[in-house]
């Protein structure tokens, strides 16, 4: 095990906090959970915990009721606002909303850039993950799983796979022009969190909640994010005013209605898709998807002069650009449901 | 499995939203994380996996490296602000920092209270805890325990152990005179995440690697989080200027030079301590402890005119007036390091 360079030490040599420099006036902020099923466990093993160090043991007993499949959402509301609705920001697998926040070498994030713009912000964690909590493991869904380092290196398009013991030498693997912030790669690193693979009817289910708490909006997905969207338009189209999709991990099958709504949609892809077989196909599907839907727009951004764009367009050193892009796009659209 | 009543279908009734009133000016905001190890899985069986359904299927291998121990951090900066020191809001077991928020019932959280008190404001989900991320289990620290709703409501002293099949009717079992928003219960379970017990080592790392990150501060914990404040005072007194220790979990073993020192500590109790054999052994643990500090000093809020508080001093109805007694109180206090 060893240790690494603590963003602590890393920042105190330059300045002491990543401070994001966008001063703002808020009207307010909260969080709160929506969704949520109870379920009981009732076969557990009563046994005693030490629960804190050097405290009292407690009595652990498994059985009993668990609250499972809510969904944390954070909120921010700029003051003035300029947007008649609100912006939704639903992030990618193996992730959370903390992906939105502050980009890993500690640059304003989406988020704050969007509230600079005045869009009331609603950023939240998927179902079992980050402050959404997850069920009691392994009894409900099972174990997670989680992507290495290595792993997320090469599916997010940061470069080359990583031959064994080449992690530390990232920053020789990355495809040449990267906008990648590769000297924060433990930063990203520090940002994944474990996932399930069978708890997208939760995932969903919390969504179109939080699409009810807020009404209609404007939903900005990434990834597997995406997949969402496209799922929570396509049920609640009185709900979705237009959906900015950044590189979806996947088409779902959708009705046939949907492809005949006027719903506005952006999906942007970034760069060396080419080197990822995976990856192609994704862009085959999305191309076809595109193409299909008359409201549906694809903007490659090496097409439009950004070059170098991991799968983490929202982290990359272009990350304003391509914000600047989704923003003068949502401004073009007469956003209404 | 029973569908809940929906935050957003209650609160529509009402207002759309738990909306916060505080309005505020911020000089800026956002997110890191500390701390963090490399950690390496070698023996792991590869196989491919559906990360996203109708997606194309990917590899999954769990082999290579992981970051396990980073803690996630984020924080608020008033303007103006009136304190040198910024305030570190650290929660208890089975919670994150979500908890000082918003409380379940919608009012404005200890965040936004301490924030238009002019703080500047350092929320952090302990290491395993929401947006830290979690080890890939079990194969790191094992499987987590989640403590279910049944035990919450009479561990954190809300009311009387609830027989099987009582749930429903948790308000008739309430400690009579409860300040808790029994009508949010839900809402306080959906807050809930699992843990671990054998991570304190991580934890403990992670928040001394925030103090360095932010330097000399005052902390603010809850419940677990107060064995932390502790030991990172002892560890780290050149970095901590006053501790708030809202209902401490435990006091931990601690070195002489701390009882020596001169760090002004307040520690708060709320009420029915004497309805639990575990909670009047940790009285007895507390009072002993501060009567051993000169500088500590006990402040049991029945005895202050406060009465019906659970736990969960921050969520109660009575959290204004318990934010205003620990605002006064550091008001009084000469800090600094």
């Amino acid at each position: 095990m060893q240790t690494i360079t603590s963003l602590a030490k890393q920042m105190h040599a330059q300045r002491p906090l990543p401070r994001n420099d966008i001063g703002m006036r808020l009207r307010g902020m909260g969080s709160f959970h929506v969704g949520g099923y109870r379920h009981s466990i009732t076969h557990g093993e009563p046994r005693m915990v030490q629960l804190t160090q050097t405290g009292h043991p407690a009595l652990f007993d498994p059985n009993g009721t668990y609250m499972i499949g809510q969904m944390y959402v954070q909120y921010f509301l700029p003051d003035p606002h300029q947007h008649n609705l609100p912006l939704l920001m639903w992030h990618g697998g193996g992730l959370t909303g903390a992906c939105w926040e502050t980009t890993p070498d500690g640059r304003p994030g989406f988020r704050d850039i969007f509230l600079a713009g005045g869009w009331d912000v609603f950023v939240s964690d998927a179902v079992e993950r980050g402050r959404s909590g997850f069920a009691p493991v392994p009894d409900v869904w099972g174990p997670p799983i989680s992507q290495t380092i290595e792993t997320v290196f090469e599916r997010f398009r940061i470069g080359a796979y990583l031959p064994k013991g080449e992690l530390a030498r990232a920053s020789q693997h990355v495809y040449p022009g990267t906008a990648f912030p590769v000297e924060a790669l433990d930063r990203f690193a520090a940002q994944m969190v474990p996932r399930w693979t069978n708890t997208n009817g939760y995932i969903l289910d919390a969504y179109l909640e939080e699409l009810e708490a807020t009404g209609p909006a404007v939903i900005l997905a990434h990834s597997q994010g995406c997949v969402f969207a496209l799922e929570a338009a396509a049920r609640r189209p009185d709900l979705v005013a237009a959906l900015v999709l950044l590189e979806p991990a996947a088409i779902p099958e959708l009705p046939a209605s949907f492809i005949a709504a006027d719903l506005p949609m952006l999906v942007m892809l970034g760069d060396f898709i080419e080197r990822s077989k995976r990856w192609m196909k994704m862009q085959r599907d999305i191309t076809r998807f595109v193409s299909c839907n008359d409201h549906a727009e694809l903007l490659q951004l090496p097409e439009h002069g950004l070059e170098g764009n991991s799968h983490m367009l929202m982290m990359d050193r272009t990350s304003d650009k391509v914000a600047e892009l989704i923003m003068n796009w949502l401004a073009k659209q007469e956003l209404s449901v």
